[in-house]
């Protein structure tokens, strides 16, 4: 079934398209598919998006809403709520458990839904759940998609989900797939900015390395802070190398389960607002100077990761591309974190290559 | 306890303050009070207040979150939350059970903790438990809060838990309180628009008259549509006054019911949004040509409503003062239903000053 609403005032519409700023006129509609739609993460994510915190205050969206079909009638009281948000910006809102409608003609995929880890399930059995899931949406990308869609994972394992999906989706170029860390990075730079009394804002340049598990390797060997209106690095300004080696790091490894711990739910809000952060930057860039971490395609170079993993690395983005930070010096404290937690995924990988061949 | 973060810079903060447009320079940071911190309206509202969606993007915030003790480890959660969201806009956020440490020197209060109804509860129980909390935190505001304080009242019974904590804080303007019926006013926008297929933006000066409860009145009778370009009148567009006068109402006024049913969880998302539009209004104004609904105090002569009552009407809102919108005709058919959800109010006020005298 179907639960949409639109517009018949096209009239007014024009076709300029805005790039970095937002703020400019009124573009076409651009379509984005969300999964898991009636989760958490996406009641948050939902008004976000049709809030325009994320493609901009002037671009229509016709939003594409998919869950399992028990999940169906929470979804229709997710769009009735929608509705009553009287947002500006959303021309239509479809709602669907099948994969043919969802993924169609589609310019961005937010992949939130996966298989969630229960009571007494082995780590493999969820992986195996999850290449099934990231198998068939892959293939349903291929199939329906545009072939320019963005493709954003934030189901877990994000990385080995994003993998699976890329791969199954041969004419979709393997670039176009990204994996959130963000939550991570955003997380990383307010224990910086907490520890150092400043603005979350004020930090930049941290470094999610890796997979968006407990081997992450957050690193701000290269981040920096700006204290009165100066440039600084946060090294420099944090003075304690033990802190920033040890307990800075794993605060935001098990930063999630902490969460866990006290709201008794897993992150929603913050995880909305770094699914934001990343595909605005798909879509609009990031900014001069700055760099983000997101989890991408390796190809064997960059910073001596094995190739054909999906690996969180520093990058920066503009037209809607992204390339690697090259060069920053890695020291032995950082590679022997960073190839740690490339073995995981590389084992990961293994695992669903081998599910992949069997299904 | 305190959780709280802070910036130590304010060197470049500015005391400019911006009118109806939230994008001019940098202000001093507005203490903002929210109770029922730890719910999932508030979850909703936290983030959007931190988003700068309703004092905008240039005003810095202290945000203090008010909750009941049993409810302090989850709303830990929620600040963690919001540190991971890197909110440049915040200033401080002070989590805390007290409410002589939540009232102190806001700005704005938006209370959206209430005693929810429980199974078997009687009506006059719940009027009594609603009494016993907003007769508290009336005082408190009292108190501890500016004397410009702007308190919007969320939590239900709404209208009659706004005019508790009014009398209840003899040192406040009657006129600063207000309780919160937008929702039931988007709503309506909402139903509107997609009966005539456009945006519910291009849908004004719809009216909810009463208590935000079944008896409240959606009136359409002077609200206007754009189409085409061009502003008109909802009824001449709908043309069906069977529609309007009977399922247009109830399916407004049974709206939350629906949601509950379909989620199985109440509205948050949309109560936020619904909330935002609220203070936004109370704080920048309405637009021009627009009014908007609100449960505000009656003087025995607007639209011959008794006086005493917290009664939404329809007000228009310059430099951070309503004013009720006079002179609009009112039919038979709207003064009955105007009059007996007036009733209602009158009896809920009954009760609570009974209530009142007897703590």
């Amino acid at each position: 079934w179907f639960v949409g609403y639109s517009s018949r005032h096209r009239a007014s519409q024009q076709t300029l398209k805005s790039n970095r700023d937002p703020s400019t006129a009124m573009s076409e509609p651009i379509r984005v598919l969300v999964t898991g739609a009636a989760g958490q993460i996406a009641y948050s994510l939902l008004y976000n998006l049709g809030n325009g915190d994320v493609f901009g205050k002037n671009q229509p969206l016709i939003l594409v809403l998919l869950d399992i079909t028990p999940m169906m009638k929470v979804l229709e009281g997710v769009v009735m709520e929608m509705e009553d948000c009287a947002f500006g910006l959303l021309k239509e809102v479809i709602a669907t458990d099948k994969e043919e409608v969802a993924f169609k003609d589609i310019d961005v995929a937010i992949l939130v839904g996966s298989m969630p880890r229960r009571e007494g399930m082995e780590r493999k059995d969820l992986l195996k759940a999850n290449v099934k899931i990231f198998k068939s949406q892959g293939a349903a990308l291929d199939k329906y998609a545009k072939k320019n869609v963005k493709v954003v994972v934030v189901g877990n394992p994000a990385n080995t989900n994003c993998l699976t999906a890329a791969k199954s989706a041969p004419s979709i170029p393997r670039s176009n797939f990204s994996c959130l860390t963000r939550l991570d990075h955003n997380r990383a730079r307010a224990q910086i900015a907490k520890r150092l009394q400043v603005s979350a804002n004020d930090v930049k340049n941290v470094i999610i390395w890796g997979n968006h598990s407990s081997t992450q390797y957050p690193d701000v060997t290269h981040a920096k802070v700006k204290v009165q209106g100066k440039e600084c690095e946060v090294y420099d300004e944090v003075k304690d190398d033990s802190w920033l080696k040890g307990e800075f790091i794993t605060t935001v490894q098990q930063r999630g389960a902490a969460v866990i711990m006290a709201r008794k739910l897993s992150s929603a809000m913050s995880a909305s607002k770094a699914i934001c952060d990343h595909v605005r930057d798909i879509w609009y860039g990031t900014g001069e100077g700055e760099f983000v971490s997101m989890g991408v395609i390796s190809d064997g170079n960059s910073y001596s990761i094995p190739e054909d993993l999906i690996y969180s690395f520093p990058v920066v983005i503009k037209n809607k591309c992204w390339s690697f930070v090259e060069g920053l010096p890695i020291n032995d404290f950082s590679r022997d974190k960073m190839d740690l937690t490339a073995k995981e995924l590389a084992e990961e990988k293994e695992t669903a290559i081998e599910f992949l061949a069997s299904m």
